[in-house]
């Protein structure tokens, strides 16, 4: 196992996580010239959940990353690809 | 953007893609010998919850997928791959 996916019970770890998810989800998000309503919209979630995604203040449920996948036409892999 | 990752409101849909997420931890946790118990202690989640997840009755979190990820050494996104 590559230990670059090791999670430990460090809170900062965790954070990282869902800080970079929230990055990932707003880099394509603005490259498809979405805004955050935009999104929120085509994803059907409440524009204050999608800003909160990309802020990392929330640990976003599988089916809501199906929904940002679904929004952002990306396999929802693309989104927790970049998770290190 | 292929079809085949829309997500509707259709309750059937969503229950699809936590049974194919649950069915996917099976499958993993299967091919490295290790009970639900097992893998339970390697991804710090309790017993229950692992059987709930792999049953698909479970909206599991970001951070518990990660942490299923650790336990079953693997990278996050070959838990969501096999999604349709």
């Amino acid at each position: 196992m590559d230990s670059k996916w090791a999670l430990t019970n460090d809170g900062r770890v965790k954070t990282d996580a869902l800080a970079q998810f929230g990055q990932r989800v707003r880099q394509l998000r603005i490259e498809r010239n979405l805004s955050q309503e935009d999104l929120a919209e085509l994803a059907d979630l409440h524009r204050n959940y999608v800003s909160q995604i990309e802020g990392g203040r929330r640990n976003v449920s599988l089916l809501n990353i199906l929904k940002l996948a679904h929004g952002l036409k990306v396999r929802p892999t693309r989104l927790i690809e970049t998770i290190r």
